[in-house]
């Protein structure tokens, strides 16, 4: 390969080719007729942008799902590994979430992996992993989900409820198999062996629905051994749509990662300033050496991270999205203006996230404990 | 090795040389002054028959355990795998138990290993263990230990526990070392290989105490990890003391098991009738050919599985044993004579077991969930 990639649950490097993926995972292209079929359905009569410019552009039986989709054919299941804080890239799975219990009022799983996280981080121990599972899920809880609808949980508070159908799913994966698929080597240790069964279970918590992930394509493997063994345990084979990694600030086409150094990602709970500055200093930008050579042959928006971030997560409106494009492409819009518009948009977007995180607190307890399904999932 | 034998925690085939074991699992053999020491704690003033007997007859650290010996200082963990009905056999680490208890008061877990007999049974599905775990906790329940003192638990529903410590355990182990401790193989199944840091973590129930495991020598592989482990997590390293393995009906050496032939065991449910016919048809003696050899020549009490069971669990008394022994040496003492002692050994047992076991139904609830022990560990 003349463009060397690694894409696992675990690793993300170099530039990423998604066509490349899509063969090289056995996904599916998401095609226009299922977006279609899913607009028509949706109570807002319009999709997410993350559909509408191909952000979420792979699947998994997903045309099977839509077609006859309603609160009562699916639920979804994602989460967050429990590493340290959340970076802007971390939401795009939960924006996603919120998007379709809107639509459909379907329920909402979320786990925080604070087994895995301990099991694949050296250095990281249980208390702290549960220190940021706590923290994040007050990140994630700002997205304001519906409380009666949606259950957050820790897997280790939540073993006893999942470990049976982890044991299902072990049970029937031989060793070699398991070092297939999660190219596991000698020297790993057991605790990340067995973790990605315990990853798959909630994949069975409601009989006869759907279970939906959205999930980075990086996530895939987890879903092929849940799909090979689903209907021999009496459940349907899991649903996944694919999203394209957020790009870190140095360049159009890596995954943004908090264990990159600081300067790559915006945290959520990075100041206006810092913003600012990270975005003026750290963006790649599609701009040209002089601003002379700009007017003349216009910027490049499809290299540009400034322009990659708009489309992907903070200009809603395609139109106004379209509009920065073409005026940036001319080169009449220069590379401090377009830094401008976003760091604008991230210290907006910031400030609204972190004043629903505060408004949101209360809701937690309902998320975990209290609300319709959380109790329901505390009695399994 | 011109006797070959496999001891290994799932597989017990030929001939058992014990100090061979001793050897291999690099343990050490239980001598007399560790057990003058622990005689002189007792508190009826006399070790148990197992000990007097050497029927158990290896240890790891258990001189350290035995020099301040005292129910604060140490608590006793062991379990069962609740594969099917139990025979006689199953016994041995619980009479060893309750000995501990009344001698010294201490705390006994006991774990029904459900989820592990679901991973190493092809055919066996978890409903069926389940069913399995309570029915062998009855049986297990007859011996009657102190309800305040005493916490059963099946596996699967007390994983949220020990979970935590399993992941602490299997963190710290490599693929390659649990191959080499275990013997997995690419073919084996990904629940079988987690299993053994789920079987480690209530070696951690305690923090300050010893935790004593009685068992057979076969399950020692765990303790290795768990003992290679436990002072980096800020615990004691277990102590283990390894009865030898009783016997089939078929030949003294081998371990009595329930995946032989019915015909090889004495099972808790065996009739009378059962039990006579099993002793007359199946046992074998150490009586020779004809009786008038027999009387000139004697018995052969070393390879005589009647004479084995009666030293290994019927037989308490000391001067009763030596009287049969001298008697079946001699040839005084006919091989049909030596199993109607037996016969009306077992059936005695047998039959006070049975009593007992529906005499101490009620306690049941008490060691899962009611008694002060089993209350504690179920608010853990």
């Amino acid at each position: 390969m003349d463009n060397k990639f690694t894409v696992t649950p675990w690793e993300t490097n170099g530039k990423i080719d998604y066509e490349k993926l899509i063969k090289k995972f056995g996904t599916t292209k998401l095609e226009k007729d299922i977006l279609t079929k899913l607009e028509s359905k949706t109570k807002s009569g319009k999709n997410h942008f993350f559909f509408r410019r191909n952000f979420i552009y792979s699947h998994r039986d997903f045309d099977k799902m839509v077609e006859g989709i309603d609160k009562n054919n699916f639920y979804i299941y994602t989460g967050r590994g429990p590493s340290g804080k959340m970076h802007i890239g971390h939401l795009i799975p939960f924006i996603i979430c919120k998007w379709f219990q809107d639509e459909f009022g379907c329920n909402i799983y979320i786990a925080l992996s604070d087994d895995e996280k301990f099991a694949v981080k050296q250095k990281l121990d249980l208390n702290t992993a549960r220190k940021y599972s706590l923290e994040n899920i007050e990140e994630i809880a700002a997205l304001g989900f519906d409380p009666d609808k949606t259950f957050m949980f820790i897997e280790t508070d939540f073993i006893k409820q999942i470990y049976k159908q982890a044991l299902e799913f072990s049970k029937r994966t031989t060793l070699s198999t398991a070092k297939a698929v999660f190219g596991f080597k000698n020297e790993t240790n057991m605790a990340h062996l067995f973790y990605p069964f315990v990853q798959m279970a909630p994949t069975t918590l409601e009989k006869n629905k759907f279970c939906l992930i959205p999930a980075g394509i990086d996530q895939d493997p987890y879903w092929r051994i849940q799909r090979d063994n689903a209907e021999k345990l009496g459940f349907k084979k899991v649903i996944a749509i694919h999203n394209k990694l957020l790009s870190t600030l140095h360049g159009v086409g890596g995954k943004m990662s908090s264990s990159d150094s600081d300067n790559s990602t915006i945290n959520l709970d990075d100041s206006f300033e810092t913003v600012k500055k990270k975005i003026n200093k750290y963006a790649f930008t599609g701009g040209r050496p002089t601003l002379e050579e700009h007017r003349a042959l216009g910027g490049i928006p499809e290299i540009c991270v400034i322009y990659h971030y708009l489309e992907s997560l903070f200009e809603e409106d395609d139109s106004k999205l379209k509009n920065i494009y073409d005026e940036y492409k001319s080169g009449r819009m220069t590379s401090g203006e377009i830094k401008n518009i976003l760091i604008l948009k991230i210290n907006n977007y910031l400030k609204k996230h972190n004043e629903n995180k505060i408004k949101n607190k209360p809701l937690i307890e309902k998320y975990m404990h209290t609300g319709k399904l959380a109790k329901k999932m505390q009695e399994m």
